[in-house]
């Protein structure tokens, strides 16, 4: 017997890069391929305390349901987190998620229409991608460059194709690790300001800035209208499935709504620990440490690169997060790498997956948060080998560059 | 500036019962609304002590992301349990899920197309319902009587509307407390078989029968057809938000892809602690101590009831599961002894909230397994005054029953 699925699970694919997992879950492979922080910074001790203190503290509280909108003195933390970095946010603008990604899904849920357009920029975050599909949304892909998504491209496109929504990772963007520039965010906010279109800002990794200066956000500037997500995984662990969304005061009320629907609240237990970890836990000293050490390995990246990859590699230079973005000299495609970086026990993510529109194949995806300075430097070793091997020994490429891939945009 | 939400949540009401159970909060109000187990129950020490274990033998793994399907393991688990019930279930069929609501929206998501029409029994599931409605799906209900759905109307029903899929709680079914029947059984898998309709078998409450015997469930019967759900969440805490989906195993690939789009995948420390818990504790104990203090709660409410219910007040005895359904006598209204209790400090349910279509006025929910037996005695002799008090000194009635709702359906 055979059973019909919904029109709009005919577009879905699962993950490229969950798949790619599974390939890199292999124990003999160095993975540069998921986007997983380092499990040796888990504050495994200090969460394992807080969940023995509220299961003998308030046993009956912290396993029995909750409010759908989540526990108030996270949401309240949330909210102080929040307007110490401009956004004018309060525990009723807060809602915990069982993840940042479902704040993607629930703002999608309340927000698109069948057809609807999201505005996002190319490439993308898969999963967010991956979301939109299943509203049926209609996904326009901008071009970015060094500084984040083109703003000055915006204005004509939100009057173009009148957008429900603008999507964007501002800070060390998934997959290419670049941050949206300060006056891009004040544009930005402008364009959605004057044509009223929502925004969802994904901020996943901000907390993980480990060079420069942090912008405003994009929800203290077009404040109303701006969903901001944030979430625990990258900065405590993302075993805890534990987020939030701070929204738009009148937008609660709906996604509480659309939660109740989804799987009722998040995780009680979870929501408890974390309040009592965030009481007696120094979380700055922790992100502090995690700082430094994701540049550490950021910069054991780059010098790598600098010295394993072929001349005609680049890549870009992120300020903080967990990814940057290669682009491989003319000739060689993401998929061959990465088949042969597999056979050379090293996993990488093509770039192409991320594409909205045409795949461009020039790019790879590489992480640098789950692997240590060794580990590291020995990866770009093997790396750089394969993609040598795979160059055509002399000049010219046998293939050129530009029948693979539009020309570079600013890396 | 107003953000215009999408088609999907104008129809979207909140909970009218969650709405409720605020109310219900009140710390001098004793509480049968919530469909809440009894925390005093919870395994909170065996639980404390599984999470310490794995934050210390496996932290790395019990922090990180995980599988979209769910922790291996805990599938396995899963599916013994469920070949034990004779559903020929394997790991393979099963996906972990953030507690079993979100089973209903995962299988929601994958089959229903907007206009869809979905079978269900009346009064029903609500958070079902909103499941349903997120999908702009069409709802047709059924009537159900002591036995549970009515399936003698099922052949007809399915002929006429076609359904993507019939949803039902068999086993003491939330509102009313009643249990389909071993034959309905046989004749709902015929004709769903017989027309191809999948069912989607939600089964919060089969663990907790505290009488009588188990009868074949339907995805034993209608094998390749039916969705089947489960959850810890009435058995070992609602706060850990983990239930499990088993599926057609055709049907687990687009199952996982909704389930990436939603949330990734399910908290893997919450998994890898209930694994460990699993190995250590008498889990079939605890059931059993479950069900003996539920049938303890359900039989003093029963005499309670018997004692202080003016006459004409009827109810459900249910074998199992947290709930009956109180008919009222004739004349009186859900909302008007809703309101009237509470001012006695007694929250119920009204029974109008579940009904598809037009609301009936003339029943209750009762939660009986949140309050001791002292409660329970207390509690539902100030809803016996509550109504004797509400209705007329002398009879007849001022307000003839049938102008009330139609006649009781063999509760």
């Amino acid at each position: 017997m055979t059973i019909e699925t919904a029109r709009r699970m005919r577009g879905a694919v699962p993950s490229a890069i969950r798949e790619i997992l599974k390939v890199a879950e292999r124990p003999d492979v160095l993975s540069f391929a998921g986007g997983l922080p380092a499990p040796e910074l888990f504050p495994a001790r200090e969460l394992s305390q807080a969940f023995e203190a509220v299961l003998r503290k308030n046993p009956g509280a912290a396993l029995q349901y909750g409010v759908t909108e989540g526990f108030l003195p996270l949401r309240e933390w949330v909210a102080g987190r929040l307007r110490g970095r401009g956004i004018p946010a309060s525990a009723e603008s807060v809602m915990v998620v069982s993840g940042s990604q479902q704040g993607i899904d629930l703002v999608s849920r309340v927000l698109l229409d069948p057809g609807a357009t999201v505005l996002v920029e190319n490439p993308s975050y898969l999963a967010a991608l991956q979301a939109f599909a299943a509203y049926e949304a209609n996904v326009v892909a901008l071009p970015g460059d060094a500084d984040g998504l083109r703003t000055e491209l915006l204005e004509e496109a939100v009057r173009e194709h009148r957008p429900a929504l603008i999507y964007l990772v501002p800070e060390f963007q998934n997959p290419r690790g670049t941050t949206l520039a300060a006056d891009r965010r004040h544009a930005l906010a402008a364009v959605a300001s004057g044509h009223g279109v929502p925004v969802l800002e994904d901020d996943p990794y901000g907390a993980l800035r480990f060079r420069g200066v942090s912008s405003t956000p994009i929800a203290a500037l077009a404040h109303g209208l701006t969903f901001h997500l944030g979430t625990f995984s990258k900065t405590l662990a993302p075993g805890l499935r534990l987020g939030w969304v701070h929204a738009p005061k009148p937008l609660i009320r709906p996604l509480t709504v659309a939660k109740q629907a989804c799987d009722l609240h998040t995780a009680t237990l979870a929501q408890h620990a974390v309040v009592e970890l965030l009481g007696t836990f120094d979380y700055e000293a922790h992100l502090g440490r995690l700082r430094a050490e994701y540049r550490q390995r950021c910069e054991a990246m780059l010098r790598a690169l600098e010295r394993s990859m072929p001349p005609g590699t680049r890549w870009t230079t992120p300020d903080g997060g967990l990814f940057l973005w290669l682009e491989l000299p003319a000739g060689l495609r993401d998929d061959e790498v990465f088949h042969a970086a597999i056979d050379r026990a090293v996993a990488v993510v093509p770039g192409s997956g991320f594409f909205v529109g045409p795949p461009e194949h020039g790019f790879l995806r590489l992480n640098f948060s789950n692997q240590n300075v060794a580990n590291i430097e020995l990866g770009m070793a093997r790396l750089g080998q394969t993609l040598s091997e795979l160059l055509p020994a002399s000049s010219p490429p046998l293939v050129h560059r530009d029948e693979l891939s539009p020309a570079p945009r600013g890396l």
